[in-house]
């Protein structure tokens, strides 16, 4: 075996969403990587726009929203709809609905617009400021997982795209992120099943325009007598329009149609009537048939891994794709963490094909729905468009409508609800207790925690709850510890358990505490796991040092009071409890997977339960056996 | 006349936030400036580093707010109180109370603590994108208003501090931002007043602490058998401690005693009993005696001006210097822009002094007396501490608790009111019409606009109304259009006097409109105009062509829905209206600065009389003769 080549965690192919996003996501998480691009720059012009609210949500959770805020996004809080009117003149408008009504409960209620690769730009120099730079223009010219060297696996040659150069490596990991035609893919054979033939040809253009049409500042839809449009305003003045170009019920459709930009936009013209539209300026225009694939398999070895568009490709109109190539990146980052870190086995990464793939056919399946009502003919029932008039609250009758609400939970980014697995419980886990909570609450397992505002004591800042913890790779366990008065021995009895040191907190802790800075707020007892305690009382009644363990007092940081007004949970005084579902007298404990998705709920009661249940569940993945003398002394 | 000499708008002396803020603010509304500091690097450690709820909402619309918030400062929303316990152990905490109450209104209801390096650093970086760079080490050797140019009366010489280099300059103003020890308010010959004579010395130590004491992230007044404390956090895990050092009741006070950073410690020690505390780390340490002074005059010739602590020094304890600063700067900028930019007569820089100079004697009233209490010795009733038990909500006997409440609004900043002048309309003002309204509403003239939330209607967005017209020097009319079905006429009337030539909004008009862009946002007509419009009705309602006259139309970017419920306006559909008071049949017009204060507020009525009663305000400051027709036919 050769020293001098270079070794490393990982290796990104590709530094677009997808690949950026794990690559920061491992490197917070203390991975040493390469990232690789065969283009010379970051996007430039075109691609992606939207960011979705919950993918908004992680990037406060990784301290990134503010960069992406500074550069002025559009928000979009409301999608117009835009009918033929009956006397044939034209559009006009028909209704209006919320881009994500509150019934999704999201902390940002609005899809985020911005260019790409101002996106990207936010992720690059949030690597650069931890020393890592994409490497640009290279390409992988050859790689294998060859088994020869157990820690690292994959060698694998990078090239010069442009100069005689190459560099051979050993990874552990190698991440196709190149998009969908993903030569990795290719290379191992991995199939991309189609579906539906092509039936629509789509341009896309973005620019500056000047018009009289009213709503170009929110998302619209509109379908007219001369093909559908959707607009999507963008950061300074840029509008994005989607337009319609051919479709297979045209006599003579060609799903390889192409189109000059002058044609796309007398289409447009043609479609805003009786509104005026000139371009003062076309940044990007591009002509795309509609289709859609998914790949057979995620990874053949747990080695070598495919994510966003190299495993599923789709229409953009949804705004779905940078979106759902975040939460492949995610799922995989924390996974890929906790295996080579040492806490989970191997068989943990068997979960990211299942949980990934499945959102996959979901997403496939609602776009395939969309895109192809998006590109129907108007109707004559739809053309009458009386029971539109006003808004969109009323008549369901418009299927396209109907589509569009049922689909908003899923296109928000929290309708992403993993299926049970060893990281999500269910009545099928391996871990057995009649503790564990299931659809008893507001919490719903493998979805994303419901957000909450409550009171830091420490601080009195007031704050969002979901976002105490920073995406650093631990498990969140959010203690909801009720009354004090009620659940004073059940939070004694947590700490006790957990100190046990079989307990799964125990068993990870650092090996040198004493070395941990008292100032350290997340992690001053083991990497995997943080508290949050909150008390279903108010801040100025809450003394940390008396009320609470050493151990859970250690985390002084993340206890709170739950003691904000919410106006949607009225003559709650605990409304963070409230809303998910506990009681104010016993409380309880959810455990939040690093990704912020619920892996349990678990009751919380005195005794060892509590921690014998959690100990149970991460039993599940954990490289270590957890909690012995209770398994003996089991019912 | 030598043409080689550099010519420019304003040289600043002093790049602290005083001269900092003046500098950002003189640059955005277009002038050139030169900004100098003796000093090598900007604020390395110690001084200032609290911004009050005001001065956030000003740098939030300045741009800048997001840049002071990525230092993840700390936020003071609560304050507690501790006093000695009464059985002689050491001090117990008997009271908390908010550090800005919701009677305030604030839109940020904490201080942020930041060190003033980092502040500077904020206004440093925004100066440099626009290309404008501190000089340094520089320093003014001389300077004169000689006269012999008109334009550029002021003739100044700067010498670097270390070289054997220097610039002669001519400059229209010059500003001292120098702090308590101006050289140029000594050679102006402007006496500081000084107030009490020094009755106390404190000590000042920034650091990182390891204590058990459970408020160490609050702001605390301490009081205890050994002398008054303040615990100030701060960003990261720093603290600032204010530690009383010597009193006048000591036998042997000397107002110059000095203190080693130990004998501080031990004193915090002493102070802080039955907690223990340890430094880890002392940034900086300072011992200061309290003392008081204030400027006679802030300008002697409307030319050189002083600011900031060159004009008021008082006790650093109610965190006040640097929140004073900022607003003399801001004061100072817009005025000087009205003027320089033919808007408004020089008189108007007289408005300065009178302004600010009334709430810098406020600011020293308050701060005597605070800081008298503060340092008082804690009598034997606050010892037994009966009634303070639990929280600060009850008894207002004791004095101390007493002026910190009724202080909050002042030291907020939201109690800065300027008292009746030609840019706030009182009874006396030259311009008399009975639609100018005074005392009827829930707008005081004077103070800023009360804060509301809207739904801008172009995009769904729903928007911090006062935070929508950016700080570009330009008067805010905020047109409250309350229904459109009442005020339609109103609305129009008030279009077509405005598009009268002589009104103060055409004739101030850009001379070219053609070339102003289509995507002008604020100021397409006028930049010392931006007119923002607010119906009371929901946004789906609202259709701005047809419902707007063309001229306000022009602003669609900020024509609005009073449509967002505001919990403490229950049962008000229309809750901006409701909050300030205005009637939603009726409407008005609000005129602020643009410092954001009130200038007016004026009846919507259908005719000329409102655009009548705003062309006779701005009369009283305005270059141009405004409305001469109405004059002719006044009552």
């Amino acid at each position: 075996m050769p020293t001098n080549i270079e070794r490393c965690d990982a290796v990104i192919v590709g530094a677009g969403p997808a690949g950026l996003l794990l690559a920061v996501c491992l490197v917070r998480f203390g991975y040493s990587i390469r990232i690789i691009d065969k283009r010379e720059t970051r996007t430039l012009t075109g691609r992606a726009d939207g960011l979705q609210p919950r993918s908004l949500e992680l990037l406060r959770n990784m301290g990134l929203k503010r960069q992406i805020m500074a550069h002025e996004p559009a928000k979009v809080y409301e999608v117009a709809f835009w009918n033929p009117s009956s006397q044939g003149q034209g559009i006009h408008r028909t209704g209006h609905g919320k881009a994500c009504p509150p019934s999704i409960d999201a902390r940002y209620p609005f899809t985020t617009l911005l260019h790409q690769g101002l996106i990207e730009g936010v992720f690059i120099d949030d690597l650069h400021e931890r020393g890592v730079h994409v490497q640009r223009p290279w390409t992988l010219s050859e790689f294998e997982n060859n088994g020869k060297e157990t820690a690292y696996p994959v060698r694998l040659v990078l090239k010069h795209v442009k100069q005689d150069e190459q560099q051979e490596l050993r990874s552990k990991y190698l991440f196709s992120a190149e998009g969908a035609r993903s030569t990795i893919r290719e290379m191992l054979g991995i199939e991309l099943q189609h579906r539906e033939p092509i039936s629509n040809v789509w341009g896309v253009m973005d620019g500056v325009v000047r018009t009289n049409f009213p709503d170009l500042k929110m998302k619209c839809n509109i379908h007219s007598d001369h093909g559908s449009m959707m607009i999507i305003p963008r950061e300074k003045d840029l509008v994005r329009l989607y337009i319609q170009i051919a479709s297979s019920s045209d006599p003579d459709f060609d799903p390889h149609h192409a189109a000059t930009a002058e044609e796309v936009q007398a289409s447009a013209k043609r479609i805003l009537e009786p509104y005026d539209v000139e371009w003062e300026r076309v940044e990007w225009y591009s002509v795309y048939p509609i289709g859609q694939g998914i790949a057979d398999r995620y990874t053949l070895d747990e080695r070598i891994f495919l994510l966003g568009d190299a495993c599923h490709t789709h229409s953009p109109k949804a705004g779905q794709g940078m979106n759902t190539a975040f939460h492949d990146a995610l799922n995989l980052a924390f996974k890929i963490h906790l295996v080579e870190s040492g806490f989970a086995k191997r068989s943990l990464l068997k979960t990211y094909e299942t949980e990934r793939k499945m959102i996959a056919e979901n997403l496939l399946d609602f776009d395939a729905k969309y895109a192809s009502l998006f590109s129907q003919k108007v109707s004559s029932m739809m053309k009458t468009g009386s029971h539109f008039e006003g808004n969109e609250e009323g008549d369901d009758s418009n299927e396209f409508l109907k589509v569009f609400r049922e689909s908003q939970d899923f296109t928000s980014g929290f309708g992403i609800v993993y299926e049970a697995n060893a990281m999500v419980w269910s009545p099928s886990h391996p871990a057995q207790s009649a503790l564990f909570q299931h659809e008893r609450t507001n919490v719903r397992l493998g979805r994303v925690m419901p957000r909450a505002n409550v009171t830091r004591v420490v601080d009195a800042n007031v704050v969002k709850l979901e976002h105490e913890i920073p995406l650093n790779g631990s498990f969140r366990i959010f203690l909801f510890a009720g009354s004090p008065s009620t659940t004073k021995r059940a939070v004694a009895d947590f700490a006790t358990n957990l100190e046990r040191k079989d307990s799964f907190y125990s068993s990870y802790a650092y090996r040198d505490l004493a070395a941990v800075s008292h100032h350290e707020r997340h992690n001053p007892h083991t990497r995997f796991i943080s508290i949050c305690t909150i008390f279903a009382a108010t801040r100025d009644s809450i003394d940390i040092a008396t009320m609470l363990p050493p151990l859970i007092a250690r985390y002084s940081y993340q206890v709170y009071a739950d003691d904000i007004v919410d106006a949607s949970m009225s003559n709650e005084r605990a409304a963070a409890h409230a809303k998910l579902g506990f009681d104010e007298q016993k409380g309880a404990v959810i455990l939040v997977r690093p990704d912020g998705h619920v892996a349990c709920v678990v009751d919380l009661v005195e005794g060892s339960g509590t921690v014998d249940a959690l100990n149970d569940f991460f039993g599940a993945v954990a490289t270590k056996r957890l909690g012995h003398r209770r398994e003996q002394a089991r019912l």
